[in-house]
This record gives C-alpha cells, sequence and structure tokens, in this order.
C-alpha cells in the first residue's frame, strides 16, 4: 500500500499548498498566472517577448515546468527576468508544492507578476489547482480550430486565451471565427487575444490586460 | 480507500487487457501501431491519407482516442476505413481495457493494420501500454525542435517518428537535423520520417515502411 499512502500525501499536500501560495501571493498583492497549453505552442517566446517589452511597467518573475533540460529558464533570463526552472523528471504537471518552493527562490517582493509556465500539456495542469490567480491558455494556430471541442476543459477554466501563430494563418487551415465561438460556449467570461509572438501582431490587448491584472 | 481499490483494479486490468490484445493481434498476424503526439500536429489528416493512399494495398482500421467528440472518427470513415471512436471523458490517455473493446467493434479479420489514434498528449500516452506492436510518435515542425530534449520518453520508446508540417518549415525555427540529432541520441534505431500529410511530401518512406511492418 506504500504507493497508495505516498499519492494520498500527495494530494493533501497540493491542496494545503495551493492554498498557501494563494494566501502568500495575495497578501503581497501580487496575481499569479498559470499559463497552459500544447507543447510547442510558443508560451515562452511570448513570456519573453512580454518580459521585454513590458520592461520599466511590470516587473515579472517566471516559474518554468519542464519534464527535463532548462531551456526555457535560460531564454526567460535572457529576457531580463528572474527564472526558477522545474524538472518534473516524468511528470505531466506542476504541483502546487513545486511552485512553492519555486516561489521561495525568486525574489518575490520585487515583482509584480508571477507567470506559472506548466508542463507542455493541454489535458493534466489544468487539473491541478497551483494557488495562482487565473489560468491563462494558449492555442497556436496550427493544433487546428478543433482543440477547444476536443479538449474543453482548459478553455473552460482559464480567463485568458492567447491564440497564438497568427502569423502563420495563411498557410493553415484554422477557421477563427469558429475557433473563437467554440471557446465563447464553453466560456462566456473569457479574454481572448489572437496575436503573433513572433512578429508582436495582436499583443498590445494582451500588454493592457496584463496591466489591468496587477492592479488587483 | 474506494479510489486506491478502484485505481489497482484499473492497473491490473490495463496489464491483462494490453497482454490479451497484443496475443489476440499477434494470432491474427495484425500489426497495430500506437500513435503518440501534442494535441494538433496532424495525426488525424496523416491517417486519412494514409488510408486513402493505400487503399487496394493495406486494409487498415482506427481507433480513435479522444477527450470528447467524434470529429477524428467520423473524419476517417470519409477517407474510406472503420473507425471505432472513444471518448476518454477527460482522461489523457487509453487504456489497453478501452482499446479491447474497441477492437471487438472493429471488422479485425477483414484488416491488415490497425492504428490506435491517441489522446494528443506528448506525456501520458508513452507510458501506458495498449498492446501495441510498436508507438509511432509525430512531431510537427511548429512544436519547435527542442520537444524531442523536452519531452523525452516517447522518442525513446517509438519504433518510428514522423516529423510532419514540412511545409511550414519557411515559416518558423526549426533545425531539421538538431531535431534528427536529438532524437537519434534517445533512440539510435528509430526511423524518422519528414513529412507533409497536406501536401504529400515524403510519404512514400513512410507507406514502404508500413507495408514491410504489415509483413509480420
Amino acid at each position: 500500500m506504500k504507493r497508495v499512502i505516498v499519492e494520498k500525501k500527495i494530494l493533501i499536500a497540493n491542496e494545503e499548498f495551493a492554498a498557501k501560495n494563494r494566501d502568500l501571493l495575495a497578501g503581497l498583492k501580487i496575481p499569479c498566472l498559470n499559463v497552459i497549453s500544447s507543447p510547442g505552442s510558443g508560451k515562452t517566446t511570448l513570456l519573453a517577448r512580454t518580459i521585454r517589452e513590458l520592461k520599466g511597467k511590470i516587473r515579472i518573475g517566471v516559474i518554468e515546468g519542464d519534464i527535463q533540460t532548462d531551456i526555457d529558464a535560460q531564454r526567460i533570463k535572457a529576457a531580463g527576468a528572474p527564472a526558477i526552472q522545474i524538472n518534473t523528471e516524468g511528470a505531466c504537471h506542476l504541483t502546487a508544492v513545486q511552485v512553492s518552493q519555486a516561489i521561495e527562490k525568486l525574489p518575490i517582493k520585487d515583482l509584480d507578476l508571477v507567470f506559472v509556465e506548466n508542463v507542455g500539456n493541454l489535458v493534466c495542469p489544468s487539473a491541478f489547482d497551483l494557488g495562482e490567480t487565473a489560468k491563462v491558455a494558449v492555442l497556436s494556430v496550427p493544433e487546428g480550430d478543433d482543440k477547444p471541442s476536443k479538449y474543453p476543459t482548459i478553455f473552460a477554466r482559464a480567463k485568458a486565451l492567447l491564440i497564438n501563430k497568427i502569423d502563420l494563418l495563411s498557410g493553415v487551415d484554422f477557421n477563427m471565427e469558429k475557433a473563437k465561438a467554440d471557446v465563447l460556449k464553453l466560456n462566456k467570461d473569457i479574454k481572448i487575444f489572437p496575436v503573433s509572438a513572433k512578429t508582436g501582431e495582436g499583443l498590445q490587448n494582451w500588454y493592457d490586460w496584463l496591466v489591468e491584472t496587477t492592479k488587483i
């Protein structure tokens, strides 16, 4: 029964640490956005550009979740923000315990906003509370406009959705209006930002939303 | 302890049913390929085109795994092959039990090859044995050439890798030689097929490999 006991402890610890993270960040008035998407939707490119273009306006820190490597944390540091890399060593999502440990390593009192870039996975991370203020989903246009219907949970739970890689729209079959309509059917209050983290198109609306979000 | 007992039963059932599936398919000399990738890598487009272009050469059946909707099974049927849709209702991977039930619904004795299109997820499905003959990974170039390093398990375990959407290579930063080298470091025996399921480029090598695979 060892495996079972360990698993129960992990679940209890996740709830406890999610509450602890939420209380700590609320006390400091620092919002935390849990960014969730498929692998390769462009989360790191988006965050690196956001850090560069909001420099002097919002002080951002990033907690990077990956199964292996510290490639993403290096990219965030190169963009000028503190980044803590978590390697899950095979696990398909971050836990609140891992995020709690990472928050301790961030210069948290010098920040206005914390991003958690979750493991690339459109399914499992949406079920685990990390103590975030809100979830943010990213869908890239090469993935197809049927993804909200096929993987509804994250689109139903996110407060904002970035539809990324719109620079590739002419080369792929992606109906933007269908994608938006399907998402709004799941979640009528979600903010949707069609963007290209590569060219910068559409990012100003996302930045405006982030500035609003940090005024908590 | 109810949750725990249920989970133990599921794990035991998975192993039992994986063995049962493997024995059944081996007895009929029908290989089964478990296709695993991120959401939106183009698995269904690839399978639909493969079915159309191998018509008269290999009789293919498909087991479709999705969290919700039967969009993919409809696309496979439109391509002219029998397809059984499994909806996991939130679960992040297929189980051997589900595949066993789907095999019973396929006209299995009239087939030369069965594809299982797993739930779009680069992490969890690689850990669950479905009784397949081999795993096949799909990576699409917009996802980026760093994915084999960041999500190594499926690339280490697959017998073949399709690097799909090469028609988009000019619009994205994807170093094909780096991707191939990183995959071969994990798995020196893997067959790598750069393809475009959209334009058809490179697919003949994949078809030749499938024809060889069905000669078991």
